[in-house]
């Protein structure tokens, strides 16, 4: 456990020595992002902030684990999670750049980006089919959960829902990568508790993507001097994801990453019932953080109820698992 | 440990749901503070916000570990902490209603504050060396060092020191609160490590220090609706150095609570030298924080600042007291 608190701490410190260089490189290349037309008003004043700021802890979240992996023990679950954060990463990291040079407002479009996704989950759910097993553990209760064959729909469908939830979280300073350093820090004495064989390295996976993050937050706090842009929010979902996907544990997702579930839901709920209704709307904007910031609460106020919730569900679910 | 989670929790809901009606209140009763002449200008838009919000995590911090002391178990430790936590919030309590009420801008003088702490910390101190013993644990090194009569005057003047630096912290939205949480986070797994006997009590203390703070802090975020004024600085100082002082790990203090450390540090250093030099400075502002803020750095990101630099000195200190 000592080495995995001082994995965190490597993280943080290769990160922040980073950061600065990237966030200059990126204002030199000036990889600025326009600010989103359909984002609130308020946010106009962030036009020019560098985007693919999630390059500053993608790299260490990639190369980390396997540096400060332990000499002669288990390399179980390693290719996996490496292969899943670099995999959606990349994806991620082509549509910030696409955007970037090209100019192109909109990055891939929503097809590109979704087509390389699900045939990237459906590799890895096959993989992990052959590694992990089919079982979910069911949170709270000890059982586990057996899908058979099914596991390998069900896990794509989740790898995918994952990092595009993520993606949609990302939209405040400070949102995502606040509510996801809880997500990682509460895996932690999870696996610890279940002494899964190869567990040491997804507690490694997520001990590097809490402290990259940690200080990802010194330059991504409002008002930001950087976005983390989709290579940021894919390669978290992405890390999310692999732990959950290696461990069994992605029955807890719904509950540690409901701030993520909870924007695309929203947004998925906005849509419908826009074209249901042709032209009626539930919430103010979708997804639902942008909905409580119109409705006159502070950018800064509302990234802090989402953290502050995550970390409370994150205490219940890890009080769920202990004896 | 199952328990110490759930008490966090209570105390957050417990704290959550008060909260909004000590806000009502204290804005009825105009318990509003003057922005203090001597902070920074940008603090100026910060007058009216209503002082003493600190009520709503004292009141939790002194009767939640009462009701969720588990029965049958050991009392020990838990009157020195209520006494603690109830003395020094009571001073502060004190100091915020002469304040508001006879409407005198600098609340108790110095002296009025600090001879009552003194006493309290003196009682508190040759209470502790009878139940807790004279020994301080010397972190990274599994040593103990016993003061013998020794440990009286040195404990006093720690609880002065403590409550008196917390207080300084205090001054800047979400910054004591945000820091006070990581610190509190950071004894119970110390504690559990150490397993001594009495402290359960100790991390339920804890426990519910941490929850009721994650509450008040959704009051609490820049902007924020309320200060947590003396009655709160006084009560977090108490409640961090009751649980240092009965455990014996006052030493890991300047670790973990650096930040109020450097709050004191830099106010002595400036008045000091300001005396010396007859009117030269060193900080642009002490405490440190108003020093960053007029720097040019703003309140959110000097706030986000120290939160991150004690989580990584509570995770180090943390990690060395693991096997």
């Amino acid at each position: 456990m000592q080495r995995i608190i001082w994995t965190a701490v490597a993280a943080f410190a290769l990160s922040l020595a980073i950061g600065p260089f990237i966030v200059k490189w990126l204002r030199k290349m000036k990889m600025g992002g326009k600010e989103y037309d359909l984002g609130p008003q308020s946010h106009l004043a962030k036009q020019g902030t560098p985007i693919m700021g999630g390059i500053i802890f993608f790299g260490t979240m990639v190369v980390l684990p396997l540096i400060m992996h332990a000499p002669g023990y288990t390399w179980r679950f390693v290719p996996e999670t490496v292969v899943c954060i670099l995999g959606f990463g990349a994806i991620g990291f082509t549509d910030d750049y696409i955007k970037i040079k090209l100019k192109r407002h909109e990055g891939l479009s929503p097809k590109q980006k979704l087509l390389p996704q699900i045939a990237l989950s459906i590799v890895l759910a096959v993989w992990s089919y052959h590694t992990a097993g089919s079982r979910f553990i069911v949170p709270f209760s000890g059982a586990e959960w057996d899908l058979g064959l099914l596991y390998i729909p069900v896990m794509a469908f989740i790898l995918v829902a994952v990092v595009n939830s993520a993606n949609l979280l990302d939209g405040c300073d400070g949102l995502l990568a606040g509510c996801s350093i809880l997500d990682f820090a509460a895996f932690i004495p999870i696996l610890a508790v279940l002494n899964l064989d190869g567990g040491d390295n997804l507690m490694l996976t997520a001990a590097v993507s809490a402290g990259a993050l940690m200080a990802f937050l010194c330059f991504n706090t409002y008002p930001a001097k950087v976005f983390m842009g989709d290579s940021g929010s894919f390669a978290i979902g992405g890390s999310i994801a692999a732990i959950a996907m290696c461990s069994g544990l992605s029955l807890i997702l719904p509950i540690i990453c409901l701030a993520m579930m909870l924007s695309s839901l929203s947004d998925i709920i906005q849509i419908s019932y826009f074209k249901i209704t042709h032209g009626k709307r539930i919430f103010r904007m979708a997804p639902l953080q942008h909905h409580f910031e119109l409705s006159g609460m502070p950018e800064t106020q509302v990234v802090n109820m989402y953290r502050i919730a995550t970390a409370i569900l994150c205490l219940m679910t890890v009080a769920g698992f202990l004896k």
